[in-house]
């Protein structure tokens, strides 16, 4: 029996999380987890799952919760979050959290030497070099779920790091591959919420559109595999069917394919190394493959640019992205809009070498709140 | 520095074998191989790699050679090959011999306790269960060459057993995929040897044209990997990219993909867990799928009955194909000729559980010669 230790609860990835738990209730016992705004969503959730600790955006109903569930404990906000990965009992701890807030519950869930199902990109984005020193001084591992990143994690399982010529993550081009960049002006946010292949949040889906996701993911994956940028390439894959790849020295070339459902890297996160049973099997009929544009896609050239400056350019970028694609959703801002604010944000900010973890929280803090002001102040 | 003896250095994988061992003086050293009919060739070899022990097919010029070449010791035909595997040095066999001729040597490089790279697929159709054994009483490792093994090898690296869901040998579909079988009615020897793909040596090519190559495929691969034929799946692509893939449970295809070069599966098994180096990269554009079809191709749904009834029948279909290859190759009968002999054979003959070794070699000899006998006396 695994304990898990679900922040995020209620998003994309948090609730599918949940149905893997449920599906398996000899494998995993849900032990804590943070709730979202939806009272409904947490009420099912709590009724559920019978936790022993359980964290709320705000303090606003905590009576109301701790009336209604009184074998719980209850905790609040970003220091809530803390709270859960704290709790003196082992376990996994899967990070489905949404933006740079993901950073600090993986951080001090390193401290406290519990393993991490990562589907929080931004924690490695942000605070990759750190993350990589904590895992190694806390004898932690750390699981991607991120479909391109699980993929490419199983095609380099039994291999050699030298014998790595590069990796491929694979990118659907997002709502608007088809679109050229004159025909993006017009663009709304509903068009940007309809991917082709993927059933997911709003802000990874916006980013997919924008290939700003593929963009953190190349960071990412620098990170996790602890491969040079000019060994991580990116292409356009319209079919979504080969997540990623990795091709070696000899000429072989490893590619791991799966259907577009975002549990089966969640399940193999949590159930590592074994296998659990999905019940879809994958109909091979055609595989496209092209290279990506990077004119058609500024900001995937960016993430390139700024991953290899690193520093604090990546939290910049990041935070730029977060929120512009915040004033995208309210439509404070047009689509191209998200490109505008990350690329000038990213060439105006003086970069800083080796920066401490309170460097990157602060910078990501007041790059997202003047932006913010800026935008809704117009 | 890997000492390697190399049986069939003339034939297609003997020769790339030579290239690789050339390519790398430092990590292998040539001892011992047997030679073919053209004594330009084997003039090649010997003077290129100093052998300790040659085998040649007849005594008819051992003289000669053994003039030239004093400080190599000469053997003769079958018995020679046996000899060149009993040498009293460690060192991995590369069995690239074609045909049944290739299951002794295999047996008694086990029994040498030498470890063996097999591109010979007639050791295990044959002799898969004996051989199966006789690897685990010895502790003798076997890689497989066949770049569709070796794919596949390569995709379960890591994995549990009890995951595979079933794996996937692909079929570029030889020289006639896009014949219907009336048209096969014309074909000739020339139009058969023209493989769309690979190039390879003139069995296995008409082999791969009649699909009887797969069949052997199948029942190699369930030897080497130890599964039932319920979870060996044979698959159309055209591309011959993807050589080979392996379905998980848990929703997960590993793929292993790389251009048509035989090159890289020998290197792979003569460096394994290492990969050595290939010059060209893998372009990939698109490729394709499509269910295989057993009426069109009927020898493969042969090989499946075959496998599944085992004892001596894999023997028997493998013995009938490989005469009937030899006649059609010397223009004696037709293409779909090779196809009635094979399954007539098999149907006419009384099939015997759990054979030995010696019931093996008898049945392979006397299926063949009554074969050619028959046709080369109409």
């Amino acid at each position: 029996m695994k304990y898990i230790y679900l922040l995020g609860a209620t998003g994309s990835i948090g609730r599918q999380t949940l149905d893997i738990i449920k599906d398996n209730p000899h494998a995993f016992k849900l032990i804590g987890a943070s709730l979202g705004r939806n009272d409904k969503d947490n009420d099912q959730i709590l009724s559920e799952f019978p936790l022993e600790i359980a964290c709320l955006r705000t303090n606003e109903k905590l009576n109301l919760y701790q009336k209604k569930y009184p074998d719980t404990t209850f905790t609040i906000g970003t220091e809530g979050l803390i709270d859960i990965v704290k709790y003196p009992k082992p376990g996994l701890v899967v990070n489905a959290l949404s933006g740079s807030v993901g950073l600090m519950p993986t951080v001090v869930a390193i401290k406290q030497k519990k393993n991490i199902a990562l589907a929080n990109k931004e924690t490695l984005v942000m605070a990759g070099d750190l993350i990589n020193q904590y895992l190694k001084d806390y004898s932690v591992t750390l699981f991607p779920i991120d479909s391109e990143h699980s993929a490419i994690w199983q095609t380099l399982a039994h291999e050699r790091f030298e014998d790595i010529e590069k990796i491929v993550i694979t990118a659907s081009g997002g709502a608007f591959r088809d679109l050229n960049r004159d025909e993006l002006n017009d663009v709304t946010v509903e068009d940007a919420l309809r991917h082709p292949n993927w059933s997911m949040g709003p802000k990874v889906t916006i980013d997919s559109a924008t290939m700003m996701n593929k963009g953190l993911e190349i960071i990412e994956a620098h990170h996790l595999f602890q491969l040079p940028y000019e060994k991580i390439e990116t292409m356009l894959h319209k079919e979504s069917i080969v997540h990623g790849m990795a091709y070696f020295k000899d000429g072989t070339v490893k590619a791991s394919l799966g259907v577009s459902d975002m549990r089966i890297p969640i399940a193999y996160a949590l159930t590592y190394p074994n296998r659990s049973t999905y019940p879809k099997t994958l109909d091979l009929k055609q595989l496209t493959f092209q290279a990506m544009d990077f004119d058609r896609f500024p900001l995937l050239a960016l993430a390139y640019h700024v991953g290899r400056q690193g520093g604090l350019l990546p939290t910049v970028m990041n935070a730029a992205n977060e929120a512009a694609v915040k004033l995208f959703i309210e439509e404070k801002i047009t689509f191209l809009g998200i490109e505008e604010i990350v690329i000038r944000t990213v060439r105006q900010f003086k970069n800083k070498e080796n920066p401490t973890l309170e460097d990157i929280l602060e910078t990501d803090q007041s790059i997202q709140q003047s932006i913010i002001e800026y935008y809704e102040k117009r």
